[in-house]
């Protein structure tokens, strides 16, 4: 416990902060996010809630950053293979079946507490979604420069509706969590031949 | 009101059912799915609830198919244009976008029902998703057998993955409903050339 250390200064460690999501994250899996408290967070990881609202300023943007923490590599900084299809390839691998399927459950449990609450929908882009945006941004960049992509193909503004869509689509379509074998053959079979790439090298 | 004609017989009127659909839907858009009862249906209607047990067999299954009977074209019976994209632009074109933003609406209500229930998951892969994947099959197979898609094109088992996945994305990334133009956009950037046929023609 790192409680005393913490106290004492204004800035939490990182293993404190990890242990706090990791609170956070079982409490949303155990009541959902409407029933979650600041109290709840406050006693589980015995904090003030002081300390709570200071560090992150409410539930909303607590819990974005807490779902944030938990995907793998979130903070590894960006992957660079050299090809489009080793750089996608890369930044599915990131995320074991295990992961996938616990991100699924939550992102479900989630959803409708996003569309009902203005602050949620915000930190989520903010913190979740932007930040996944932006790194699909600098992949695709990368094989436009590189002479992989046409700057013009008409499919670079839908990468993320495909990737984010293959991901909700298998679950509701399937009915199981998408795995990683799954979604590279859809990069594969789907993704690189509507960006022109080919599969085959 | 056809009250008295339907109270006589064993099956209600088209015109009865479609009024019985409109109080089901009309009711889960205020209360939602946990909190829609038999009972509620039933006085809303003014029906009894041994016709609406007799008739749907319980909830999910009403629910299920008061949303299928809500999809513009859904026993209209298939489009067949003579060729791929027509008949993907044409499935496209039979919901307004007034009629997508409803429906956008309504399945995010009830995401978390349909997890939480097995049997309106179960109601819900019968007479929606399954009529529709049958579909999406029928266009397809006819495009192979006109030979603009390759029988063996790895895309072909993902069609349904990117046309519902591209509706559920655009919700959650664009905060928008999917709209006419953006589907049809997004099937000629990315559906199209993903089964190697050409937008151009």
């Amino acid at each position: 416990m790192t409680e005393i250390a913490t106290a004492r200064r204004s800035r939490i460690t990182p293993e404190r902060e990890a242990e706090l999501y990791r609170a956070v994250l079982d409490l949303l899996r155990e009541v959902g996010y409407d029933a979650l408290t600041m109290d709840a967070v406050a006693t589980r990881t015995r904090s003030s809630k002081a300390t709570l609202y200071r560090q992150w300023g409410g539930k909303a943007e607590l819990v974005a950053k807490a779902v944030r923490h938990d995907k793998p590599g979130a903070s590894a900084g960006g992957v660079d293979t050299g090809s489009l299809r080793g750089d996608l390839h890369a930044l599915t691998m990131r995320s074991d079946d295990c992961e996938m399927e616990q991100n699924s459950a939550l992102m479900r449990g989630l959803a409708m507490a996003i569309h009902g609450s203005p602050d949620l929908l915000k930190a989520f882009k903010e913190h979740l979604i932007e930040p996944e945006m932006a790194e699909f941004r600098n992949v695709l960049q990368r094989a436009i420069d590189r002479g992989e992509v046409r700057a013009d193909n008409p499919a670079l503004d839908y990468v993320p509706h495909m990737m984010i869509g293959a991901f909700a689509a298998r679950t509701m379509l399937d009915e199981q969590p998408p795995t990683q074998a799954f979604l590279l053959s859809y990069i594969d079979a789907v993704v690189l031949p509507a960006l022109g790439v080919s599969t085959t090298t």
